[in-house]
């Protein structure tokens, strides 16, 4: 007897399969497809000064991979790649954007290896081709449907909003002495993880997701993003240095606010943290030294694992809300896989 | 015999009489449901630091002049003013963020005798919460009908564009040593009356108007306040102190680029040209002298006369828009007293 699910059902998956291998892009394709629409941006030529910085923000580089997660997004739903370019661009543009401004607040001389806008030009220009890339942003981001067109500027505003918000926390909080997990926590999530939620999320329901579906991968990817954050802050201790390719220990050296060093101050003894503000105070030190004493604190107060714990549990949220989707098995492999590439344990 | 013509002609009417007696508010009305709306405003409360500079720049007070425009559009075509409320917002939380951002830019300890937000909390916060302010203000222009919510933040971006390119022109012609009367008139357009045109436009088109009569509305309003703001570079010269309410000749004081500064330059012969610029680069001097001096370059140049001559020109074109728009006479005469209020002129 056949059952009369099962023609459909098996219907459903042959198609899906064709569909997979007719649609799915890898993520270095999509990467490159956005590079290239970047190169293609134009904006206007006068006043020269206003939208010169933009150009060289964008020309900067970087991996691209806010926008070729939106495009993704799309991807994954069947979705015509096409249609999404210019909304990706929006999430580039917008990224950009942060990052002028960011760069300012941070008194920082470089990005990405080149001048920062601010000392290129001056602070002023800084600000105000800023302003006005983020309206090139909103723009860009307009370029959808007329049905998706409120849907994803909500979006869209929710994700710019958080990311002041985070980007105004984590000024903050580098004032102060004590923050507590909770507050980081959804400092980084802010700041880092909602744009990727956004960006997934928009990809999502250009693709066709039912807002349901898209909600599930927004939730795939802040839990991701905030997974990633907190293995950043591990690596940073306890990675290989060949491969995570940067100082170890530099947050240590920076005093910089991470998972570990407020749990520590959290679970230190009077002894742990006594010797732990005395290394924040010093002004001079040996920096391996001081890598190392920490280090020693961390371990003794098994830091790692507690950070670990929250990773995982970040991850296994992604994971669940990714189980939950409604799309066919290969494409669910396709974000685990993505996820595994990313959150790379070194344990 | 009865024309056919006659009677519906005649009907619509007093049909409109009774709907301009029923509706039409009067300008400072409108200004006052701005300034009850604007109380009203709630921002979030977390994170206070990046929040309360919204609330206290919009709380130093000002005309309101731009949203009362906007609800005034809306009334004109008959529309529902509650309606027009959020957008109307939205504008005036828009220029309150450029003016947050222009006053880091214009080192500037005041706004409307308070101090800046860059001076009461810090230049970063005053860029942050600007670019918040920004997102909150396309959160507010969202809140209208879904048919017109793409044209409207068409208009909305390309006003900001506007602004912002204003801005940047304005900025680069106080470095310069000549500019000419094209380019000024092209900055002062887009850094004021660009504004004035978009808010009247928003309006008219929630109001009911249909695109051609939310253009040639928007032409009214561009053109009166390119007149207006010619008026102003006038007054300062030739205004009657009392009347003006600031220092006759503040323009002239601290070399700001006007019409009649520019205009003065250009038809100067070579001594009066050598004097205009020796006054410009003296720093040390007596007030009343330069003021003085320059005034007669001016008067032996005409330079009044064309400066009223371009103004007119620019009021004509207003009142030509007005002419062509597809409303009651009487409506027409209201924007008609309105200009005249506006362009009060002396002689």
């Amino acid at each position: 007897m056949i059952r009369t699910e099962w023609i459909p059902q098996a219907y459903r998956d042959i198609e899906t399969v064709a569909v997979n291998k007719k649609h799915m892009k890898q993520l270095n394709e999509l990467q490159e497809i956005i590079s290239d629409a970047v190169k293609e941006l134009n904006f206007p030529g006068y006043p020269a000064q206003l939208y010169e910085p933009l150009t060289y923000i964008l020309s900067l580089g970087g991996k691209r991979m806010r926008p070729a997660l939106l495009l993704m997004a799309c991807d994954l739903f069947g979705g015509d790649v096409d249609a999404a370019i210019k909304p990706a661009l929006a999430i580039e543009v917008f990224h950009n954007f942060t990052l002028m401004h960011d760069d300012i607040m941070d008194n920082a001389p470089l990005r990405r290896g080149h001048t920062t806008v601010h000392e290129r030009w001056n602070k002023n220009a800084a600000i105000l081709s800023g302003d006005v890339m983020l309206v090139e942003g909103y723009k860009l981001m307009m370029q959808v449907e007329d049905r998706l067109l409120r849907p994803i500027l909500d979006i869209f505003n929710k994700t710019a909003v958080g990311v002041c918000e985070g980007q105004q926390l984590d000024m903050e909080f580098e004032e102060l002495d004590h923050v507590n997990i909770d507050e980081y926590l959804n400092m980084i999530r802010l700041k880092t993880a909602v744009v990727l939620g956004g960006a997934l999320k928009i990809g999502a329901l250009i693709g066709g997701a039912d807002v349901k579906d898209a909600e599930l991968l927004s939730g795939f990817g802040e839990n991701i993003g905030l997974a990633f954050q907190l293995q950043d802050d591990i690596l940073d201790v306890y990675g290989d240095p060949e491969k995570f390719g940067k100082q170890v220990g530099g947050d240590i050296i920076s005093n910089k606010k991470t998972y570990l060093q407020i749990k520590a101050l959290e679970l230190a003894n009077k002894q742990q943290a006594a010797e732990l503000d005395s290394w924040t105070a010093l002004k001079q030190f040996d920096a391996v030294e001081k890598v190392e004493a920490v280090t020693a604190i961390y371990n003794a107060l098994n830091i790692r694992q507690y950070a670990e714990d929250v990773m995982q549990q970040y991850a296994d949220k992604a994971f669940e809300a990714l189980d939950a989707i409604n799309l066919p098995e290969e494409h669910k492999q396709y974000l685990r896989n993505f996820a595994d590439g990313l959150l790379v344990r070194e344990n």
